[in-house]
């Protein structure tokens, strides 16, 4: 197959594409940033059919390039976007830009070049949703999103579903629940796994808010059953894709200790934080019976394996 | 009291500026286009206090700079957004940048320097909602928004909640229902009362989808309960802001030809239109109570005065 990978150097971009080129697809990638082997004027004669270009979804002429350049494709999986809920408060004409404008100019591609879509929409759009997180959610309750991350992804969800009844177009939704491991470098925006495993081997103090629990999913995991969507691609459909062991914050904080083996007085506590939920707890049912999604790493393998790739990549 | 207009050349800006100052106000204003009368550079020697200024409220710096220099407000009325169904589909990139960023800078200024806030919403924001449209359908019902302009109103609601859930900020959200009158210049994204007079006047052949009702609102009613708003301002309230009489759009044709005397023949029938509601049908019984809202013009009444209006400015 011919795929395309938008946002190809993000976390979960580059452990897809590895895992798509491993099944033998061919497979292109677009980010922000240059990269020495990308389309566009070089001196190099050795790279004769690049894999990646420079492009910012944000903008159409950009993105327009890609499939001018390297389509056409058979499946886009479009990673591309601004992350993380305090990324967009404090960079918010970024994350519209990229989020609801970027993808809309991705879904009018699609109207004109037929491709099959996998968009990545994100556990954030469950709003304040107490209660166990199944894809229907939505479907049957008023929710509201806490934060205009979460309104992006949610924005996107029903952008996606205009053109489907206005336009037939195909597409597959996926929604990541803390997605963490090798190739998450760290900012102040990533997971909470990175960024307490960050602190811990740098010897940095960090806070932990009580009261919060979550699931985690090891990026082997995620990339391996995105790689199945294209096995079984039902269009109109989406996926809650995350972990099944519910922890709280603070026990990831203990783990973390113990895999790093760092300070424990680097912890501090807070009370709960605003405006986000609680618990999120995720019924993955419907990956695990369409995609063979699997959870196969506990939370202590994965982030010891995590561990290990940071403190290689910071040369600790 | 010290009012700021955003969109001050609007339809609904300009006529709600000329009623707030009959009242009395200090009323500045700020929207895309240069004025005779603007703040700036200018060999004008009459211009004392400006009450006008350029401004893209989606550019931080040019919002923040009214502030500066016209500042500070008791209320800001945000009337300035994209306009309309189409126009958001096929403008998107300026929807999202002036809807969602723009109305975020105006929250990021709300919560620096505390005034209270009017929020301009719409009717779209009941997406598919198939009966009578209450304020609270939201927030009992899953509501799906057909289209972008309809997402950007909603996701305005949701900053505007989350702001004052954090930062106690202080607004007041009306939704518009159908609002034409004087004022309204034509373009093919304005109201389908504006549309159809332009064409009859002209001379120009039109269609009317079949199987639709609305009412309407004209533009004095919503002025003058808009105005209202300062005498009894309620942080936290929404309203909707409509007309009482439910009419199809072939009604609203056939009142088209009584008050211009057009031929008949330039009507052209089609069915349904896709991705929008069959009726909108409003209770307005919260604005009446709370903001003397009141319907007094009936809507031959105000197509006439507005063929009139029409006429003048189109020279016919």
């Amino acid at each position: 197959m011919r795929i395309l990978v938008t946002g190809g150097l993000g976390t979960v971009g580059a452990g897809l594409i590895t895992e798509l080129r491993q099944r033998g697809h061919h497979v292109v990638s677009c980010d922000l940033q240059h990269q020495p082997d990308e389309i566009g004027f070089s001196l190099r004669t050795d790279v004769e059919v690049p894999l990646y270009a420079r492009c910012d979804v944000g903008e159409f002429r950009q993105i327009e390039r890609v499939f001018e350049r390297c389509g056409p494709f058979d499946y886009v999986y479009h990673c591309a976007a601004e992350f993380g809920r305090w990324n967009g408060e404090d960079f918010y004409e970024t994350l519209w830009r990229t989020n609801a404008i970027g993808t809309k100019n991705i879904i009018r591609l699609q109207e004109r070049f037929k491709f099959r879509l996998i968009h990545f929409s994100s556990s954030e759009v469950y709003g304040d949703w107490p209660d166990l997180m199944v894809e229907t959610v939505m479907d049957e309750y008023e929710i509201k999103q806490l934060n205009d991350y979460a309104m992006t992804k949610w924005v996107n969800e029903m952008q996606i579903r205009n053109s489907a009844l206005q336009y037939k177009t195909e597409t597959v939704v996926v929604r990541l629940f803390n997605t963490y491991g090798p190739g998450e470098y760290y900012s102040p925006y990533r997971s909470v796994n990175c960024r307490f495993l960050y602190c811990a081997l740098h010897g940095l103090p960090w806070t932990v808010f009580r009261g919060h629990s979550r699931t985690s999913t090891y990026l082997a995991d995620t990339v391996r059953t995105l790689a199945n969507i294209t096995n079984n691609f039902r269009a109109g459909e989406t996926y809650n894709i995350g972990g099944t062991d519910l922890h709280t914050i603070e026990q990831l904080a203990d783990v973390v200790l113990k895999v790093t083996g760092a300070d424990p007085s680097l912890v501090h506590h807070q009370e709960t934080e605003i405006l986000t939920t609680k618990l999120k707890r995720v019924d993955t049912s419907k990956s695990v019976r369409d995609l063979d999604h699997k959870n196969s790493y506990s939370l202590e393998d994965g982030m010891r394996l995590t561990a290990d790739w940071m403190r290689s990549v910071y040369r600790l």
